[in-house]
């Protein structure tokens, strides 16, 4: 059975985070992924940490599966061979700064020119439109700048990054959702490509919860509540005796239950406690009967009488202990690749779990390179003579 | 020209946020959406703040354009609607705990066997599958088990929640792209539809930056590092005269012009200071020349200072600065529906920008049972009689 994406090629243009995030579900699901890199010294990632043998963990994770081409883009050969390809493909990504793919003379009205087909897509800081669309940008900043971090941390401290690229992560993956659809669309009506903008910014905004439509009603301004909820309480991350815990109760009937649980019956139905709005109102002293009782027990003790009452509860784990999990290994999340100079290396999974088309085994990532003369002779059909005379003249 | 989904039909039975905002990005590109909801009350987050006139907009936000049917579920006779739809539609989404689906009589098998083109999509905590999948969970639980919520905070703190329900965002997302891949591959290879089982807890743990390869190559385990980062300094949030600001230098050359900016020319060339590896090496003293700097200025004053020079800077806005702000209105983020009860709202706009195929007019969020009548009369072609019965039997 082939994989969802099979017959699908992609030029990708991509670099650090966000654009390749998009093509590595594209390569996952099945899509032949011809990465373009500069000769020597590749994309910018390869040096990020972890790095073992010359390849780096972080690069290999967001590359795997894909082939690299590399080519001296300064070249007009160069520039000849990327006009080939695209003819070849169904699909370009790329995320530079808006105005650098137009520079190389790669814009969407260029390659559209070549072949209508092709479904163009940007992902950049802000857009290619707008006020601050050329202003430099990395997912901190557009953290800052769209709202999120605004939301993350304590009151009496400043806000705080999200430990994590989420506004790469999340337009990375929206650029799929915005290219499948384009492919349908392609596909359905006619055989024509378009043309897609889209902003880490716009996607960080998609992720404020319900405070812009609240901002919007009641000029409220969400803000800092370390790991509260404005609608539950408890909510928040409890000290176990062996780490830590987040338990949340919603419903009334949850407060009853862990009355019960932490041997404190007589808070079921105290007035003080057993509605929610009386909790939300002392919210400090939930806290403090919660973590008494929590602090006293370890992580899976908590977890085992919480499973039992059907509350929601969840261990605070760190990267080991996700890493030797054994429901990450039952979920097919810890895969090893076996790279060519660093050797076997474990590294998340796909998520996507498909009855009929799963998966396929999860090719390493390329080397600098790896790929170039298989693209140029196999895909273009250059000789191996016209391939030398690339070599020679320093073009790949 | 048609929206990209325009055509696909998807019978809803999701809720809260992870299964509503995939079939929220659905109807956004165009797919007709038949949400099923109990009669009278609704689904649960109808009932979230911010409220008006019994109008939730967090719910309209999750829920635009969608259309409501209202069935009571324990009635044979709604199931057997149910069933009927099953033959009309091209995907299912639901987002129940494991199980949920099967007791109802709604699970994978039994709609193939009404509509083997179907694409079925279960979004849940930790999966179909695994030592963990029989869980309860929220967004709040996964974070901790994942491992996400151990890199966000402080290192002298507990681990800090996300300031947003990430895990159900991104499975949301993720869960729109297995689904248009699966309808790809459904159309072009013999009209066959498949089951997606898709986890937050999976989803989570392809956020975790290098630090599932970092593990696994050096035992290193990622921790809590405040907005700082492993290989970049400045990279921190700093207080200004009237606010924060991100900043973060990358490249040495960047640290140059940054000292020149700040009016420490000396620091440029300063054997303590000018590489990246002296400067993660005293990470407190860098913030604090930066941020010496930096409270004497407005935030306004160094994005100006910094856009000339080229370096990424950002400010940490409100939501209020979000939802007053020039470039989200440019960007089309700030969309204005009309509810019928709440009356005009504005909602986060959707992120995905097509050239050709531009999102159409986004409709409002229905009332709960609002498209009942239709769905049942014009969709499955019940009489008007046949409808007047099934209201007198109390079945929708």
């Amino acid at each position: 059975m082939p994989e969802v994406l099979e017959g699908i090629k992609v030029l990708d243009f991509t670099r650090v985070i966000a654009g390749t995030f998009c093509t590595m579900y594209m390569a996952d699901l099945g899509a032949e992924v011809y990465k373009v890199e500069l000769p020597g010294f590749g994309e910018v990632m390869r040096v990020q940490p972890p790095v073992k043998n010359g390849e780096s963990g972080f690069f290999i994770t967001l590359n795997r599966g894909k082939k690299s081409i590399a080519l001296n883009l300064k070249n007009e050969k160069a520039k000849e061979i990327i006009n080939k390809l695209v003819a070849k493909v169904d699909v370009v990504v790329e995320n530079f700064k808006p105005g650098v793919m137009k520079k190389l003379g790669f814009d969407y009205d260029a390659f559209c020119k070549i072949n209508p087909r092709i479904i163009y897509g940007s992902i950049s800081g802000y857009g290619q439109t707008g006020p601050l669309s050329d202003l430099p940008s990395y997912d901190l900043c557009i953290q800052a700048m769209c709202g999120l971090m605004s939301m993350n941390g304590y009151p009496d401290k400043p806000p705080l990054r999200i430990g994590n690229s989420i506004t790469d992560y999340m337009s990375g993956v929206l650029m799929v959702v915005a290219i499948l659809g384009a492919l349908r669309h392609r596909d359905s009506h006619g055989g024509e490509g378009q043309y897609i903008d889209l902003a880490m910014y716009d996607a960080g905004m998609t992720m404020l919860e319900n405070s812009i439509s609240r901002y919007n009603l009641t000029r409220e301004i969400g803000g800092l509540i370390g790991s509260h909820h404005p609608s539950a309480s408890p909510h928040n991350v409890y000290k176990t005796a062996d780490g830590f815990v987040t338990i949340i109760i919603i419903e009334d009937n949850g407060w009853k239950k862990l009355a019960r649980i932490i041997d404190r019956p007589e808070l079921a139905d105290d007035p003080e406690f057993c509605t929610i709005v009386e909790r939300l109102s002392r919210v400090e002293e939930v806290d403090q009967i919660v973590e008494s009782w929590s602090s006293t027990k370890t992580s899976a003790e908590i977890m085992a009488i919480f499973k039992e009452e059907g509350l929601a509860c969840g261990t605070v784990h760190n990267v080991a202990e996700v890493s030797e999990s054994a429901h990450s290994k039952a979920r097919g999340m810890l895969l090893e690749v076996n790279q060519s100079k660093m050797g076997p290396v474990t590294i998340p999974g796909c998520p996507i779990n498909y009855s009929k088309t799963p998966v396929k085994e999860i090719k390493p990532a390329p080397l600098v390179g790896e790929h170039t003369k298989e693209i140029i002779c196999e895909v273009l059909g250059y000789s191996d003579e016209e391939y030398g005379k690339l070599v020679d003249d320093g073009i790949v």
